[in-house]
């Protein structure tokens, strides 16, 4: 059995990889040309024109959360198993997420400002407290966020595509029927879900003219969901009040993009989940899921590739 | 029965004042010395000089949630009953400590200078998931600090001066004497405690050099608590890591103060709890207590003089 790991990894981490594939050959390339033919697994992305000489490929490993990038066509098409890290930076975003509640909620940026130019000046915010979250998303993120914003004594509500199971933390938990109400009712929409093809460009000009005008649209999760242009333009005319956003359509966001200078907004660079914590959560997912493989065991965070998530 | 109200009230506020106060007769104004002598309670501040000719004072209410500022020497000395705002900013100010932590975790005023410079700049952070929160002060704002804590999945060590009673959201309360073991554990120290004869100078040269080097310290609640000369130099030495202070020693914050331009610092003009609803709180508090007062009811937020809050 043969396991290909791209991307960088250390001695440490090799080794440790290396134990946890026990009786399977592990190689470290990022050169996949090569080594796809005799490949069982892969760690990292397998280009399509590859996949077809890929004829013993069982596994694909996506070190990322979200898979939009990795679930090519020939991958969606074949009957290769892809597994993905989710899960291993929800905390770090939903703490990112609620940072940006809290900043545009107050506008923390105006204190900035204000430090930076050591002027006193006070002025009347909000508070979260009473306020409804429209959470578009409840996976690891999301429900770790509605859990928060219940904390925070916000109402919470909550949207996804899988039905049935329960969602602590969530109050009202909408069908996507309801795709109205969730817009009109959300003092902040915080989008957390993943990049599919039922979410990209969910966000558009419908959307934003149908929240309040009072309320902010926050995006941790990944660009593409909202349209940009249709963003922009709600917020260029106060059809939405505010944004924070960490995933963008382009990124890295490009520097005449008009999204840094726009007045409350707040931009952080897909960085809301870059923690020491997420790598090791991501590598733990990883030695787990090589071990069950070589084992003959079920994989865990096994991608719905029609989902897309 | 006769009530002065000092401060700033709307015809529709002193309406309100007035039918709260049934059978009672309500004054508003600033100037105490002609009415001083036959009011039975005082909304506001009662200089000392005054208190010797008011004779039938019973009652003085105070507008904010800490007496620090009204509770005077004379005051203190006489019988006559003093209560607070206690409770009307809790809910703002714990939303501001936890906007403190996650910004001074992630750095966040990075973010906010590379958007204003159109830089694409990601930078691997903290996480508040798994870190000590030590909370000085168990009070309102202290007490719905730790159960938003809780939710940010940290361990939360409390303090405070009345034992005995619950503390839903601590995990571990320590008594005065444990003193050091909390500053050697929090990764984070938060002050919500009042200003008081037991906590004036709290955090001097000795508690800082007792925090970890990579450990931050928010105040929220009252400058004073803190030695800002030995918060200074702590900070300049790089004994502790960063801060965010809401509360000052002297306010407004003077333009040349070193505080405002530290690295590693977040300065707001003691602004966490500056909301709508925390007025709106506040003068309900006042309402009601106006109604007890005036039925010889027992009032609410009777603050222990001698214990200073």
């Amino acid at each position: 059995m043969r396991i290909i790991v791209t991307g960088g990894h250390d001695d440490l981490a090799r080794d440790r990889i290396r134990r946890a594939a026990t009786g399977a050959h592990v190689e470290f390339t990022a050169d996949l040309p090569p080594v796809i033919e005799l490949a069982d697994a892969v760690v990292g992305h397998v280009p399509d024109p590859l996949l077809a000489g890929a004829r013993r490929l069982r596994w694909v490993h996506s070190p990322a959360a979200g898979v939009d990038a990795v679930l090519s066509d020939g991958l969606l098409a074949s009957d290769v198993t892809l597994t993905s890290s989710a899960g291993n930076g929800a905390i770090p975003l939903a703490e990112h997420a609620m940072m940006l509640l809290l900043m545009l909620s107050r506008d923390a940026p105006r204190w900035l400002r204000a430090q930076a130019e050591r002027r006193w000046d006070r002025h009347v915010h909000g508070e979260l407290a009473g306020r409804t979250v429209g959470l578009y998303g409840l996976g690891n993120a999301g429900l770790d966020l509605a859990a928060k914003a219940k904390a925070f004594h916000m109402r919470v509500l909550g949207m996804r595509r899988r039905s049935g199971t329960s969602a602590p933390g969530v109050d009202e938990l909408l069908g996507q029927d309801e795709f109205p109400r969730f817009l009109a009712e959300s003092d902040f929409v915080v989008v957390t879900a993943p990049l599919t093809a039922a979410t990209a460009g969910r966000f558009g000009r419908e959307a934003f003219a149908a929240m309040k005008r009072t309320a902010c649209f926050v995006c941790v999760s990944r660009g593409g969901i909202a349209d940009d242009e249709a963003l922009l333009d709600a917020l260029r005319r106060g059809e939405i009040a505010g944004a924070g956003l960490d995933a963008h359509g382009v990124e890295p966001l490009p520097q005449d993009s008009p999204f840094w200078s726009l007045p409350n907004i707040i931009v952080t660079p897909h960085n809301g989940a870059t923690t020491q914590e997420t790598t090791r959560r991501g590598f733990d997912i990883l030695l787990d899921n090589v071990a069950r493989f070589t084992r003959g065991e079920p994989l865990r965070n096994v991608v719905d590739k029609t989902a897309g998530y």
